[in-house]
C-alpha cells in the first residue's frame, strides 16, 4: 500500500484490544447491547476519541456521535460508523471494524494536518444485533424515524430489564437530535458472505441492501393415529411440506443468481411420534435486491404453498413477520468509494449486501454508502470470524479518501 | 339381536359409571395409571367382580385377574381382559370396554347358569397408556417376561414418584406367578379407527397386529447467513427433507393400502429464521403386519433418506428408536371369534390392528385374539371418543360365545 494514510498497526491492536472487552473463550466478545461489557467497550472507544480530539455526544437512544470538528461549523458532518455491540457469541470485527475504521479516519485527519470543510463525525449505534433486545439495528431505526423511542425503551430482555431502564442506568439517554442532517454517512463493514473472497477482491463497493421479507407459513393437517388411519384417509401436512419445500426451492432456482430464500424455524404438532402431525410451521426468510422481483416472489411463495396444501387436503396460512425494502445507496457515496478504491489500487467489485446493516436506516433520510472487505470464509455471527490485518487496513484506507472527497478539503 | 346372552343394559350402565370415575369436564375420564382414581376404578370393578362371584388376585406389577370356577379346576383359564387406565383426557372406552366386556361374559354366564370346563378370568391390566409412567402395555410386558419388574418398578413419573412406589402404596404387588399357561386370551376394544365404521361392519375379527418400527431421521447441512450466502455455496437440509419427504411418501404408496407411515416431530436447528439450517430432524412411524415386507421398507427408507441427503451435500443419520415385532394372533382364537360373529349373524370383517394392545405381549405366551367394534369417526385418545350403547353389546356378545366355545361347557 503506496502513500498509505491510516495506521494499519494502529487500527488492528485498536481491533484486538476492544476484542478483550467481553472476551470469549473460543476467541470472540461479548459485548450484549447495554449490558456492563457494552459500556466498558464505549469507554474504550470514548477514550481514544477524546484523546484524538473529538467532542462527544449521545441522542436519547445512546447512539454515540465523536466529532472532528471541520473548518465549516454549519456544514452538515459526513458520519462514519457502526456498532460495538456484540452477539452472545460474537466475533472481533462485525461492526466493530466500522467504529474502529472511522475512528482511524480521524487519527489520519489529525496525524496528516488535514482540516475538512465538513465535520467528520463517528458513530456507534445502539443495539444492531438485536440479540438481548430482540430488535435489530435498533438504535438507527430510532434515529431514523422507523421506531418510536417510547415503544423501544418498553421493548425488555429475558429477565425483564428493559432498554429504557438500561439508556438511564447507563447514563447513555442524551439529547442530541434524531435524523440531524448528514453530508454523507458512510459505514465500513465485513463482508459477513464468501463473495469477495471467492472472486479475490479486497473491497466491496456495497450499491445496496437486499430487500428482506420473513414469512410464517403454516401448513394444517387433521391428527391422526399413526397405526389405525389408513394413508387414504389421512390429511398429512408432511406431504404438503414436501411439495412446498420442492416449490420454493425450484423456485428460488428459477431466480438465482440473486434471490436468496430460506426456509428454517421448522416444528410440527402434537410432539408425538406417532400421530399425524395436525400442523407444520416454518419460516421462510426471502431476499432480492429489487423491491418489484421481490413482490413478484412473495405472489409465487404463497401460491405455491397455497398449491402444497391444496394438493393434499390441508389448510395453509402465509403470514409476512418482517418487511424491509431493499435499499438503494446514494450514488455520490457509492462513486466516493469506488473512486477511493481506484486511487488506493485496490481490486474491488460492486457488491450487493445480503445483511441488514445501521446504513440501511441511515439511508433513509440522508446520503449513505457502504465498504465491504473479505472475511475467511465468509464466516460472521461466530467467535471464529477472522480478517487479514491487511485486509482491514485497505478498508479502512478507502474510507479514509472516501470521507476525505465528501467532507472536502480547504479551498 | 336374536338370543342374546349377555345384557346390554349392565354393560352400558357399568361403562358410564366407570367413566364418572376421574371425569372430565369435556366427557372424558383421566384414570392414568396408579393413580388414586386408577384406584376407585379398580375398586368399582373388584366390587361388581366379586358380586358376580369371582376371586381376585394380582402379581407384582399390579395385573388384576378375576376368576369364575371352571368345571376342571385345574384346566388353564380362558382369560378376558384389556385395562382401566386411560390417557389424560381419555375416552369411555379405550380399555375399559374390554374389561367391562370380560365381566359381563362373567355375568352372562351366572344369569344363564352356564359351567365352563376352564376357568374364566377378567385381567386388568398395569398402565397400558403409558401416559403418567412412560412405558406402554407396561403390566402386559412384565408379565410376558418383555421388561424386567425390577426395571419398571424403577420407572418414575414427572414429579419423580416411581412405579414401585406406586404399586406399595396401592397395594398392587400382589404374588400371582407371571405368564402361568393360559386356554386362550380375547381382548375386546374399541377399533380405534374408521375402517369398521366405513365398511359397515359390526365386528372385526382382528388377525394380528402391524409391525411398528420407529426411526430418528436428522439431515446435517451447514449453518449458513441466510442473506450473504449464495444459494449454490449452501448445504441446506430443507432441500434434502423435501426430496426425503417426498421419497418416503412415494415408498408408502407404492405398498399401499396396507403400510402406514408417518412423518411427524420435525424440527430444525438453530432456532433462527435468518439462519439455514444446520440440522434437520425429524420421525418417522413405519407399521406393517408382515416383519419381512417391514424389513425391506426399512431398508428403502434409508437408501431414499440417504439419496436424499447426498443429493444436496448433506449428512444424515437413520436410528431405530422403538422397534415391534408383528403379531399373528392364534388361529383357533381367531377361528373362535369369526364363529362367534357368524352365530350372532352380526356383519363383520377381518382386520389387522393398527395400534399396540396387551393382547401383543400375551401373544408371546399363550394363544391369543382379539375383537373390535367400530367407533365414530375412528376417534380415540380423546374425550370424545364414542361408540353405540348397540355396537357395545354385539362385541360383548361375540366375545361371549368365543369365550365359551373355548372354555368349553359340561361334556
Amino acid at each position: 500500500m503506496s502513500g498509505v494514510r491510516v495506521s494499519p498497526e494502529r487500527l488492528w491492536s485498536r481491533l484486538m484490544e476492544m476484542a478483550e472487552v467481553g472476551a470469549t473463550p473460543a476467541g470472540g466478545s461479548n459485548r450484549q447491547a447495554l449490558s456492563d461489557d457494552d459500556r466498558a467497550g464505549r469507554d474504550l472507544f470514548v477514550g481514544w476519541a477524546e484523546r484524538a480530539g473529538c467532542s462527544i455526544e449521545l441522542d436519547p437512544v445512546g447512539n454515540l456521535f465523536a466529532r472532528r470538528a471541520g473548518i465549516d461549523a454549519d456544514a452538515a458532518p459526513v458520519v462514519l460508523g457502526s456498532h460495538l455491540d456484540t452477539q452472545p457469541t460474537g466475533g472481533r470485527f462485525d461492526g466493530v471494524y466500522g467504529v474502529l475504521g472511522g475512528l482511524e479516519v480521524v487519527e489520519a485527519l489529525n496525524d496528516h494536518g488535514i482540516e475538512t470543510q465538513a465535520p467528520v463525525e463517528v458513530a456507534v449505534w445502539t443495539n444492531e444485533e438485536g440479540s438481548r433486545f430482540a430488535v435489530s439495528m435498533m438504535g438507527s431505526a430510532v434515529w431514523a424515524g422507523v421506531l418510536a423511542l417510547d415503544e423501544v425503551r418498553a421493548i425488555t430482555d429475558r429477565s425483564g430489564v428493559s432498554v429504557g431502564a438500561e439508556l438511564d442506568r447507563l447514563g447513555w439517554a442524551g439529547s442530541a437530535a434524531f435524523a440531524k442532517p448528514l453530508r454523507a454517512y458512510l459505514e465500513l463493514h465485513i463482508e459477513q458472505g464468501p463473495i469477495l473472497e471467492a472472486s479475490g477482491s479486497s473491497i466491496g463497493v456495497v450499491t445496496g441492501v437486499q430487500g428482506i421479507r420473513w414469512f410464517r407459513v403454516t401448513l394444517e393437517g387433521f391428527p391422526a393415529h399413526a397405526g389405525t388411519t389408513p394413508m387414504d384417509r389421512r390429511r398429512d401436512p408432511s406431504r404438503s411440506l414436501a411439495d412446498a419445500l420442492s416449490g420454493l426451492h425450484e423456485m428460488a432456482s428459477a431466480h438465482a443468481p440473486q434471490v436468496r430464500l430460506t426456509p428454517a424455524m421448522l416444528a410440527s404438532e402434537p410432539v408425538s411420534s406417532n400421530t399425524v402431525p395436525g400442523c407444520i410451521t416454518f419460516t421462510v426468510d426471502l431476499r432480492h435486491p429489487d423491491a418489484a422481483v421481490l413482490e413478484g416472489l412473495d405472489a409465487e411463495l404463497r401460491a405455491r404453498v397455497a398449491d402444497a396444501a391444496a394438493a393434499h387436503g390441508c389448510g395453509h396460512r402465509v403470514e409476512v413477520i418482517n418487511d424491509c425494502a431493499p435499499v438503494v445507496f446514494d450514488d455520490e457515496c457509492v462513486q466516493a468509494v469506488e473512486s477511493a478504491a481506484q486511487r488506493c489500487g485496490f481490486a474491488y467489485e460492486r457488491i450487493g449486501s445480503g445483511a441488514g446493516h445501521d446504513a440501511c436506516h441511515v439511508a433513509l433520510t440522508a446520503p449513505a454508502g457502504m465498504i465491504f472487505v473479505p472475511c475467511q470464509d465468509g464466516l460472521s455471527h461466530n467467535e471464529a470470524e477472522s480478517i487479514e490485518p491487511e485486509a482491514a487496513a485497505r478498508g479502512a484506507e478507502v474510507l479514509f479518501h472516501a470521507a476525505l472527497q465528501l467532507a472536502g478539503t480547504a479551498p
